[in-house]
């Protein structure tokens, strides 16, 4: 235990919940971290598609990024408002699942699962690829350096909410405060050049166009670029998490949050176009980042240069921290509806949902270790799940403010959003299908299917097993089998707990080969003889030959048929039970009495009961 | 079962044990292939040791071999007597245990099994390195080839003592037939020719003398060519395995085996003198096998080249069988006496001691796995456990004829046998000392330590379990524990099983932070009304909140209390159990149940009973 408690802090009793819980602050490293962090990937992706139109590609980046920014705002105004309306935990799939019923929040719960599981293995795997591409010889060790942080993410996140919030904030204050001192830079010295800096560092240059432009090609970019928005709606599902006032809390962290990304995002936008920063080829030895190319071309590639880009690779690895934030509390939400295993609702020691931690740590290690620690392929899938979420949360505002009569601008604000949002998926969907998005719209509905299938079980067990008052019937001993394979201390506890609860005791016994058998002569002298001198009953001994040499099945049979013929009583089966209390003892002694317990279990009737009377050694 | 069936084979009853026996013919393949394979790594470890002595090294090939065929013989003779005194089984253990005592025998059974376990590993390593330097190819698959044919001996042997006999009988002829063909005619090319036959492929040439002959050098060829006797043992252990008259059928199996053994070396040490044949330097691209320049020589390297290798290699692959006939008995053997686990004293469900046969394949798949299926340097580890085994198996029968007053010249062959195979062994110690016989030495003790042990907990527990006749107390009920989580037909059916049982029934309810707890409200209407009305004592309802979650430990606590507060009487704790048919919904209930009686198991106390009250889904 005193392990446990190092690694894992002490247990928090309930009532110290309040004091757990996270500033305005500390929601931005919590929940933020892959909001943020899509500011290092968003637009490279969507430059990457415009490659083929060369220089010329360059002038529809600013305008593309202005329509993710504008989507990105409707989203961000949609989830304040539902922050409000929800105050106990305002994700998609509660939001949904309350105003549009159960399939559309299962979608949308479905859909965001997918998305944070990805978003583990896709985040640590990209923070270590930049890792590796920064020093090579680590290349062998991928795997390990992945799993060595999703373990270290999965400790801090289960020693509780506030731990990551405290651990990440400087990574991230340092990542925010970097970038925007580049974009200032960078943006002060294209005005004072009239729009044309001089690059400290040129960027490689820009290739001639290949390709006309078409609609595709600007669809395509735009579907890219929108993976900058996975995470966005992170803040909205940890309500909870807040401190009083948990709404304006969580509302100024999702602010704060949503207005450095969209400064972000427009900033690189603006300085990719006026330095001529275009995307290189990824996988080839010319490839150089976007972002490393505009700190290049703005501030040179000194020493400034190596902690930004630190930085970068470090936010980009910690931003799968959002999904142990948020994973867990979706799957308690989904949970306490019955659609997941109900143990997912339970808060661990430290007041987090654990179980959901470590489902989410499992997945991803699975993940990341059936793809080596290199999940590039796995990019497309992205951002999928995250805009059905939006799609499916805002359309339920809408019903949620038709439902309560609210504001009209709020209602509006939602549609916009939700139109917005569905016809965002619509484009992801399309420009992805070939190159993975078919498997996440095959694995959300899976999913769907599955929690339902939960839910039925459910609750065919409680119809099963819901109960009317004590039936109360008159006392009547059951029926009671020792099996008994030597005369010992161990079997007279056994038989005497056994006639204490009842008149009806039979011992059975299997003859062995190997030893000349002596318990029955044993049984005259030592049991039968002593209870007749008490006045009692004495219980009988059945010995039964096993041809086969089996021990457990013999008996198993007997106690099975003896239940069969007599319908109206329980049979109590009394295992005696050698207890060893050292671990090492286990392979001395047979391990019948578990087996046959196991067995009966599997095998047997309701009216069978099993009774381990343990006899501790050396005690 | 149907697999296990078509795999193992049906089960075998105890009374068809006599059909199961095998021939005197079975015996050669069943517990022969060690010594035969012998015949093939024998003299080339011998001849190895002399290659420093170039050409003028062959000289003392033949002397050498000679010394070893008389040790055999005086081995043979004395395990052909100790067969007719011990018809039970007359192994090393066996026969020193109850002529020399305790330390004697352990060390026998400690050394034998040491040599068995290393025979499987070294054997299937031999065998797969002989077939791969004849496909190269093959090379990346060692492992997995050695571990295949682990498995594939394990499956035989499993299926009972004749199989391997009827498998392996068809290589075992074609080896020996070709081996004494190929001797045949090279003796007789020798004598036609006057002593000076030429070689149909001539064998390398042996180069001229580095070092001048000592007795060290001599020593050492000496005890690296008593590897040929290990395996000679292997008939005296399994004497019950054969058909009625068992001792005449042991007996003529060993004679077959040891005189196919003698003709087998004192041919290849003949002929290798007249054609000139020496080791070549293992591991070098020029290395090839004495055997194979040998038959080159003789017959040339034609397709009766290729058969006969290719039953070489199958011979020694299969020489790990002996291993797998013998070890078990030999640790059914010592488990009778209790110095080992019991249960492998157990006949399995094809009459032979399975246990000990999967024992023996885990730890061979252990040592395979370790070296990666490359065994070379384990074999200066053999013969020390062998030739300490005849050591005292022969020293036992002198004690036992001495006892006996058994005849003169058996005494006298015994104690001749015991002198020689004791020079033997302390010959192969310090020989081999420094190459791993250490580890050997120091291996043996801690095995017999090891079983002491054993011995000393089955005997401890003896004392303390051995139990007088049946103390018959009055009658007095049982406390009874029922920890509820809800009202269901689960808890009604366990409460109404501890009514049954007893008057005192106490539930206990742990208050959850989850949901609104309705408990307390529904027991006095559905439990206590009825209960009054029915005339009979209301179970009692003690609630207990837990300000960290935990549900297990506080009802443990409670329980233990209990049980604390009343010294005299017994605590029933009586457990509803939700059974699941289908293994899939295991993860979609608590398991509190189980945990909580592995913990009263652990931290309990002899006064606390386990109920387990199942209730089946779906009945």
């Amino acid at each position: 235990m005193f392990l446990v408690d190092a690694i894992l802090g002490r247990p928090l009793a309930s009532d110290e919940e309040k004091r757990e819980r996270i500033s305005t602050l500390g929601g931005v490293p919590t929940f933020g971290l892959d909001a943020l962090s899509s500011a290092a990937y968003g637009p490279e992706a969507a430059l990457t598609i415009l490659m083929p139109l060369g220089a010329a590609g360059l002038a529809y980046a600013l305008p593309i990024m202005g329509a993710i920014i504008v989507v990105l705002a409707l989203v961000y105004l949609s989830y304040r408002q539902t922050i409000a309306a929800y105050p106990e935990g305002a994700g998609s799939y509660t939001v949904a699942h309350a105003n549009l019923g159960q399939p559309v929040g299962l979608l949308a719960g479905a859909a965001l699962m997918t998305d944070y599981i990805l978003n583990v293995a896709v985040g640590i795997s990209a923070g270590v690829g930049a890792i590796i591409s920064a020093a090579p010889s680590l290349q062998p060790y991928t795997l390990s350096m992945c799993l060595a942080i999703l373990v270290f993410l999965t400790i801090v996140n289960l020693r509780g909410v506030r731990q990551p919030g405290i651990l990440f904030m400087l990574p991230t204050v340092v990542f925010v405060c970097f970038l925007f001192g580049v974009i200032a830079w960078g943006v002060y010295q294209s005005i004072v050049s009239g729009g044309h800096p001089r690059a400290v560092t040129p960027p490689p240059h820009i290739g001639a166009s290949a390709t006309a432009v078409s609609v595709w090609l600007l669809m395509r970019a735009f579907a890219s670029g929108c993976t900058s928005m996975t995470g966005v709606e992170a803040t909205s599902n940890g309500v909870q998490a807040f401190a009083e006032p948990v709404v304006k809390s969580a509302q100024r962290s999702l602010t704060a949050i949503i207005a450095i990304l969209m400064l972000l995002l427009a900033g690189i936008a603006y300085l990719v176009q006026v330095y001529h920063i275009g995307a290189t080829a990824p996988g080839t030895s010319s490839y150089q980042s976007v972002l490393s190319q505009l700190i290049g071309a703005v501030a040179g590639k000194g020493v400034l240069y190596w902690i930004g880009i630190t930085s970068i690779a470090m936010v980009v690895c910690l931003s799968a921290n959002t999904s142990f934030a948020d994973f867990p509390r979706l799957c308690r939400a989904v949970a306490a509806d019955r659609y997941l295993p109900v143990s997912l609702a339970n808060r661990g020691r430290r007041l987090v949902y654990s179980e959901g931690i470590l489902v989410l740590a499992g997945l991803a290690a699975v993940i990341l270790t059936a793809f080596g620690g290199v999940t590039d392929r796995l990019i497309p899938l992205f951002a999928v799940g995250a805009f059905l979420a939006f799609t499916s949360s805002q359309a339920g505002m809408v019903a949620h403010w038709r439902r309560h009569n609210g504001p009209r601008t709020s209602m509006a604000f939602n549609g916009l959003g939700a139109g917005a949002t569905a016809a965002t998926t619509i484009i992801v969907i399309i420009a992805k299908f070939v190159e993975g998005a078919w498997m996440v719209v095959l694995l959300i509905p899976a999913l769907m299917l599955f929690m339902i299938a939960v839910r039925r079980h459910y609750d065919a067990i409680d119809r099963e097993t819901a109960a009317g008052p004590l039936k109360v019937t008159p006392r009547c001993h059951p029926l009671v089998v020792v099996p008994i394979s030597q005369w010992s201390v161990i079997s007279q506890k056994a038989l005497q707990f056994a006639m204490t609860i009842s008149d009806d005791v039979t011992a059975i016994h299997v003859e062995s080969e190997q030893h000349a058998d002596t318990l029955p002569g044993e049984w005259r002298s030592r049991v039968e003889e002593p209870t007749r001198r008490a006045g009692r009953k004495a219980p009988q001994l059945v010995v039964v030959k096993s041809p086969y040499r089996f021990v457990v099945g013999p008996i198993i049979d007997f106690i099975l048929d003896l239940e069969r013929h007599h319908p109206q009583r329980t049979v109590a089966v009394v295992l005696p039970q050698l207890v060893q209390r050292r671990w090492y003892h286990y392979f001395l002694h047979n391990h019948q009495g578990e087996l046959m317990a196991a067995l009966l279990l599997l095998k047997g009737e309701r009216r069978v009961v099993i009774v381990d009377v343990p006899w501790y050694i050396g005690h």
